[in-house]
């Protein structure tokens, strides 16, 4: 594809306006041709992508392996890479990755170290997607965020979102929030208990780029003004006084009534799993689009292995 | 296939005889393909089964698994799904099955708890097939057990049949006692130790169904009689007293000069795997038919596969 | 291929010096294909391979799983095979190879216990290879080696090559010595620390079959006479002093000052996992041909896997 530069993935900065549209062009004509003609159907025939899990994520691996058969591909797999570089026999990463290039066409790696990606990038003679290191990166994540909502409105141009949950730990609103920042005219909602508000590194990066953003405790101040409520949950162990917990717990739930608040062709999201924060009471609302956002992965995926290895 | 009218395959009891007449059909075009001219080898080219298995049961997996590739399918897999649904996490059957949904054209899901499977079918949006859940259905062992005396004998009307060993808590002889009350005119031998004999649920159903049964403790008397002994392990945490244990395990085997005893056209069948019960003498015997059983296992499943995706 | 007449492989043994030239040579064809016309891409379409893994090896099992997909074939897989065996089910390797045999088309199994593959042999109707078992036998890898070393030099004849390291534990080194002697003509060096030295059932073997060969200490006095340093880790377990095992991890490594010692088209070799006995300053050095071997294992394995099948 002309313009997409790209020779690993590994994190969400890699990617501006540009490239996100590269992309999200590819995974529309990836859903089309899998309701329709079937075109890429053994595009990747003749490649193997490698899943290094270095622990076990079995959601996002099959996103990734159904995305890698559904264009043909062969695959394999392990969620057992630890044993690759055991304690005993100390094999670094570089040399693990270098082995695999080998092996395979593309790697697929999940990691419990943030930046393990990157270092496995820059030993691989063959792409390497990250599928989450620790702490740090979950781009492709990012990216099917980023697609559900471009997918639900014609502009993203003057959208106004709420992210709501635990946002100082929460990876996904960390980096979806910084690619919304590649679009304009945007504003953003912080919704959360006091002790799991956005970091202070992300609202001063808003600022630098002149993007709005708010801060609430209550989520039905935001409900009836915002496009979109990305929905998150709260953990526990967050807390150090477990009435806190409950009560924040409580407060952050988007139940049927507190749906009815938001616009008719506003949208929910959630990264999925979910646990209480939204009832199953909310599946069938047409707001909810959580689901289909768990299925826009495939399409990312596909678009991403694509590219990675027809360019 | 017109007349194969199921969804889902989560129990025995969705066969009448009509549909299983159906299934053994194209199980016989499905063996026949693979000695001659591979018919199918591309059949499900495009399709894609997540193999969901919330514990590790490799044997069944793989015959799963060959049966789908055996199609031209692709394949998707884990023995580690109950970290879909971690405690921690907590995410309930009903998302775990939605977001597969989006990721595969058939989920085939071993579980622990009894009743899993027709909970996964009502929320999924693609086929499930039970592959076991806990001490409920195993249906598709069920049908190869049926399918092995189909296939051994020409006509099902007047068979005689011998159940022998653990009637009480064997999931297979249960269910394949189900089955066989679809035909007529069969009569049945249970042959256990008193601790485990077959239940009343089961015997109330083939009074009410007009089929006689009987039961008896030596296994010697029945042999000459029947047309098919259907062997099971004993378990030794059936019993109280390790002696009666060790005198049960001692009678219920079917060696080399007991198989003598049987009809020439007589078959020998195990669920497998055997430990005891049945000597490594018997395998050459004529009569056994236990591992042929275990491969027709492949034939079911290749046919339940395309009946569930072709129609 | 005509002279193939091998329907498993269990043993370096099974190889004469024929077999091996068959086997180079279709492994030779396999190597050029990947670069170019991929001739062999569906060659094995329709045939299954079982990934019989009773301890986990991932980076074997991906070479092997790698092969079969280069050559268009399936694969059922697991690293979690001793649960087919519990010690609850009890089942024997006899039967489980027996039900295996009717869901593949060839079975590649490592095993804990030396001696296993053999026996799986013998309990199969389809081709068995042995992927390691215990401190037995690791066929492929010995293969990969030798394929190792003659591709780098146009004549095995005449070549002087040092092993390295752990002697009298290694496999690797044990396997590929048997592996050299069917060949003409070439002079061994054995350099190990005394407690690990090659033991004198290799040695005699040596001595009938008139290879001359040399034991040393100093790693030094053997690199400016060799065509080949084959390098292997010492493990600090085989020690009963802490500081001899370091006195000895220092003395063999070989780091780039050493390297420049050598020929300039002698080869360094090393099985890998490698810790500290070869620094990545070597990686670069022309003579390092360790990620190359690790590369070669996987032509190979499509070499084995084609004579099996297709003959």
């Amino acid at each position: 594809m002309a313009g997409f530069s790209l020779k690993h993935v590994y994190e969400a900065q890699q990617f501006d306006r540009e490239l996100l549209e590269i992309v999200f062009n590819v995974a529309d004509d990836m859903k089309a041709s899998l309701t329709g003609d079937r075109q890429y159907a053994r595009e990747l025939e003749h490649s193997i992508m490698a899943s290094l899990f270095y622990e076990p994520s079995t959601r996002t691996r099959f996103s990734f392996e159904s995305a890698m058969s559904r264009l043909g591909g062969k695959i394999i797999t392990t969620e057992n890479a630890r044993e690759f570089s055991s304690a005993a026999k100390g094999e670094s990463l570089y040399d693990t990755i270098r082995v695999m290039s080998g092996y395979a066409d593309v790697i697929v790696m999940r990691h419990h170290e943030a930046g393990s990606a990157k270092k496995a990038a820059e030993a691989s003679a063959i792409p390497v997607i990250n599928a989450g290191d620790g702490a740090g990166q979950h781009p492709t994540k990012a990216l099917l965020d980023m697609y559900t909502i471009k997918d639900n409105f014609s502009e993203i141009h003057g959208l106004k979102i709420a992210m709501v949950g635990d946002l100082k730990y929460g990876r996904t609103v960390r980096s979806l929030t910084y690619l919304l920042t590649k679009y304009n005219n945007i504003k953003l909602y912080f919704v959360s208990p006091s002790v799991c508000r956005m970091e202070d590194d992300i609202k001063n990066f808003l600022d630098r780029m002149d993007i709005p953003w708010t801060e609430e405790e209550e989520l039905e101040k935001v409900l009836p003004i915002v496009d979109c409520v990305y929905m998150t949950r709260i953990q526990k162990e967050r807390f150090q006084d477990p009435d806190d917990y409950r009560t924040a717990a409580g407060k952050y739930v988007l139940n049927l009534e507190k749906a009815h608040m938001m616009n008719s062709n506003a949208i929910i999201m959630h990264p999925l799993p979910r646990v209480n924060e939204i009832p199953r009471e909310v599946d069938t609302d047409p707001r909810a689009r959580y689901f289909e956002q768990a299925g826009n992965g495939l399409y990312i995926r596909m678009a991403l292995l694509y590219l990675l290895l027809k360019n």
